[in-house]
């Protein structure tokens, strides 16, 4: 397989995350325009870099267009695909949210744990999985086989629960606060803060 | 200036952020790969691509090269940059805790209104700002100077919604539903939900 760049992996990621949820069983260049809003040529151009060979004029197989995803970027989808676990560290308002929504149900991400510096906030809060104070991260999250974190702590306390949640073996974090956090080169950061995410439409217009 | 690539970009910005909130007079590379992570070979390169002329052995000026990232990304951050108005769409659990969590306190953007389609829903929140039926969308949104969203509904509504806001004017959309929307070429969209950015940590690792 070819060397996949950073943007082809990202829109591979998110026609994965389309294709894992259609109930179309094919599905067109134009189609996935429409869904995405990448041109069909970059969509096949991307699609090209994959082993993957299924792609004819009345479309792409999607079940097998997402085998080529997952096996060319390594993600496990879907089905067959086991849970891995995460955790939230923070249930202030915005962790309290993304905890109760339930956006991860129906994905292959399970939350395992909750915690916050305040114990008052993980006796408060009720969930479907055991909400901790944050002095038990560094036995908790090994023992669980957690992996990923969501990071929804004040500013203030993100690079410290980010150096924790690092010392603790987590192996990525989805970091929401509005601070760059220095983790070291094994640990995946994924920064969505709202923020941060209006500045890039800025850059864009 | 050299053309600028999607990823460049997205440092710049992040650089741009982080340089916005320094108190220190100088940065140095060696800094900014301590705060961001990324190398101090890549962030030298960035630079090299912005018309700036001002590093030298002891770091670059903080204040000169956030100008230089905003002037060649036509960014206005800072006392300078006026606010740019924002919504917020959808008052769920997670629209309304991003509405009351102050994380738009001290940047450029301000909200200036929140919408939505559950009038029992904008009945019972307070914000410091008004909160409408999402029925107003396309009257408050061109009369107030709103540019920007960011979405917040159900998966099931985020695309009705979206469209809505692409006729209200809006220039730019922050996604934080599970689903992809098709906007059109006029607006830009950058996604963040947690699922996704999970998602594209694993294909990362």
């Amino acid at each position: 397989m070819k060397t996949i760049s950073e943007p082809t992996r990202r829109r591979l990621v998110l026609l994965a995350n389309l294709l894992s949820r259609s109930k179309q069983e094919r599905i067109t260049s134009v189609k996935i325009q429409e869904m995405t809003g990448f041109s069909r040529d970059l969509i096949r151009k991307d699609i090209s870099l994959l082993d993957f060979k299924g792609g004819v004029s009345n479309g792409y197989d999607s079940k097998e267009l997402l085998a080529a995803i997952c096996s060319g970027l390594g993600l496990s989808f879907g089905e067959k695909g086991e849970a891995r676990f995460c955790c939230i560290v923070g249930l202030g308002k915005l962790g309290a949210a993304i905890m109760q929504c339930g956006m991860f149900d129906k994905t292959p991400f399970k939350i395992k744990a909750g915690f916050d510096s305040r114990v008052n906030r993980t006796e408060v809060l009720s969930a479907d999985f055991p909400l901790y104070p944050a002095a038990k991260m560094e036995t908790v999250i090994p023992g669980e086989n957690i992996e990923f974190a969501i990071l929804a702590v004040e500013d203030e306390q993100a690079q410290l629960m980010a150096d924790r949640l690092v010392r603790s073996g987590i192996r990525g974090m989805v970091n929401l606060t509005g601070e760059s956090l220095s983790v070291g080169d094994e640990v995946v950061v994924e920064n969505i803060s709202p923020v941060l995410a209006l500045e890039n439409i800025l850059a864009k217009i």
